[in-house]
């Protein structure tokens, strides 16, 4: 396969994980089925029992049996902008400076929580950010998708239901790589991504707390409890399911390589972005002051490695980092590279990349002591 | 594979047509290589490509090479919802009585233009309904999903234009049954769905004039040239462009197989929704007075054959046809039954249908003459 080993070392899960095979065997199977949930006659109804046993085994995967309601949707785009809709019922709304573009770039007029240098969103400043009138909505994911920095969410929660507010927090880069408890997060919703773990694009969901109820985006017909219009994509979500369900958090030995290769580049003098915080394992962000991100990309690139020098969500363009300036480190923005492993990853992988991107940082440095003589 | 032969009978594809062997096949190569569209290394390039490539083909299939664009969404939903949005820039809106519900039931305060006894839209009261100041909206449906009747929409294109009105049309149940040109149609937006055609679910699009430029529905990052942010779902979006060129119309013996069952069902005085109108084939639409959809239903799915009651996009419940009420037949829009054919039906599976429903109608019927004595 192209995208673990041979020509392609592909260490950019956190754009993109592959389709684990226990997905593509769901997928297949209930694709070959086939069906329309909606239907009444047999078929229909097997479509439907997929579906209401992949939406079970995801609310169980993060914690929300019981407590928790959960709406399919086309990923952790659309999971975040249902959750933006409901804001439309409270008085003002409020973002961290770290949110996803599917969040930060998708509201106007919003309070912005700083980060601290260390990259965790600011919770004194979120305190006093909801010190105004009325009822808040709230965005603050858990990890970021830069960093892999955690954020406190349990203490964000409770600053923000003590004024009436809701806290949505996006796991789109935790689920997978930590266990997510809905309860002890205490937040009102989660917006989940299949893609990510290598469950297929194109599919997500949103966890709510069942003591709302979500005003739907995409309106129409009765699907999802009318929450969400549209034939539910029976296949990508049963494939959904079984990706999760392999997930069994990062092996030690992709954990230690990952270290080891942190400290020799801490080494070599590079600055690894939010090693002063709690990070999620599988998600390191380095920066050189001296070498820009997109000359760091192409020469992985032409050595065969896919890495990234941020979100990919941006249409293909390397722009700096909005993050990394809201970690104080404006100078670094557009200096940074993000490597992410997944389940493709062998632990050997973390060395090759350290191997191609030091040897190629000793070229950029000769020639560019050169240009300086 | 269940859902051609042997045990069940699949003809319900109207609902949704599984998966077709080239859409299989293409979404296994985009998912086995793997890579988001936005990554500028190889492998988000190489993704890009596919996207690329099958944006143009569907553009192609549908005449749009030149003068449309296109925005892949999650379905054919998804696509409505995106048109609708632009309604926003409009002064009112007008919808058919004949409307998918992900149209119909998506706007409110819209004026409604109702449809003539065999089925189409009446032009003659969407010009009344457009003598209002201001530009409107419009959307009218090609193919009705129920009825298969074929709209005029060349002639509706021509009375919104004179308002300088945008006029959407649901193309989903016309595509893959027969030509659709976006410039002889002269609408101004088409929406598609990929599982009505064998391309699977959670795919569809929205192909617009490239006068025009959409406003986003689902916002933040620039994915679609920033009309709708997400990451592409590659595989299933290759997918959808393999079905459709897999999509040659309807087979010549399935067309005669179909219509020797009207004919034979006619015999028996059943009503056939649509017959003097132009249709579409693939899909027969009959109403029998003395008959409830629900126990036609039961009756079916007790044989092993999955028709459906007209719109699947009810979850699950079996209710009156608004549509056959909007004919003007509401003494027949709680008996009717929708046979809908695909690329996995073979002619004789029609015989199949006939044998099954008129043994179980005679069945009924003398049931119900005792039941009288």
């Amino acid at each position: 396969m192209s995208v673990s080993g041979g020509d392609i070392l592909y260490l950019d899960h956190a754009a993109t994980s592959p389709l684990r095979p226990e997905a593509r065997e769901a997928f297949l199977r209930a694709a070959d089925m086939g069906g329309n949930a909606s239907s009444v006659h047999s078929l229909g109804r097997k479509a439907k029992m997929t579906l209401e046993e992949a939406r079970n085994d995801i609310l169980l995967h993060v914690g929300a049996i019981g407590i928790g309601g959960l709406v399919f949707t086309s990923g952790g785009t659309e999971a975040n902008a249902l959750a933006l809709h409901q804001a439309k019922g409270y008085d003002y709304t409020v973002v961290s400076a770290g949110e996803h573009d599917s969040i930060y770039g998708a509201v106007s007029g919003a309070g912005i929580v700083p980060l601290k240098a260390p990259g965790e969103v600011d919770l004194a400043a979120l305190q006093s950010l909801l010190g105004r009138d009325g009822r808040p909505f709230v965005s603050i994911m858990l990890a970021n998708n830069e960093t892999g920095v955690i954020n406190d969410i349990a203490s964000a929660a409770a600053l923000v239901h003590a004024r009436g507010g809701w806290l949505h927090v996006d796991v789109v880069q935790t689920l997978g790589k930590i266990a997510i408890d809905f309860a002890e997060l205490g937040a009102d919703s989660l917006s989940l991504s299949a893609h990510k773990i290598g469950g297929g694009q194109g599919v997500g969901a949103l966890v709510y707390n069942r003591d709302h109820t979500l005003k739907a985006l995409i309106t129409g017909s009765g699907q999802e409890r009318g929450m969400r219009a549209g034939t539910e994509n029976i296949a990508g979500i049963a494939a959904f399911a079984a990706a999760l369900k392999a997930c069994h958090g990062m092996p030690d030995d992709l954990c230690s390589a990952q270290n080891s290769v942190e400290a020799a580049l801490k080494a070599l003098g590079v600055t690894i972005l939010g090693a002063e915080a709690a990070r999620v394992p599988g998600i390191l962000y380095i920066a050189q002051a001296d070498w820009a991100s997109n000359l760091q990309l192409i020469h992985m690139d032409m050595a065969g490695i896919c890495v990234s020098s941020g979100s990919a969500c941006s249409s293909g363009k390397v722009k700096s980092s909005r993050v990394v300036t809201a970690m104080g480190r404006p100078d670094l923005a557009d200096k940074v590279l993000r490597i992410s492993s997944g389940w493709t990853t062998k632990a050997e992988n973390w060395q090759r990349f350290y191997d191609v991107w030091s040897k190629g940082y000793e070229v950029y440095l000769k020639r560019h002591a050169k240009e300086l003589v």
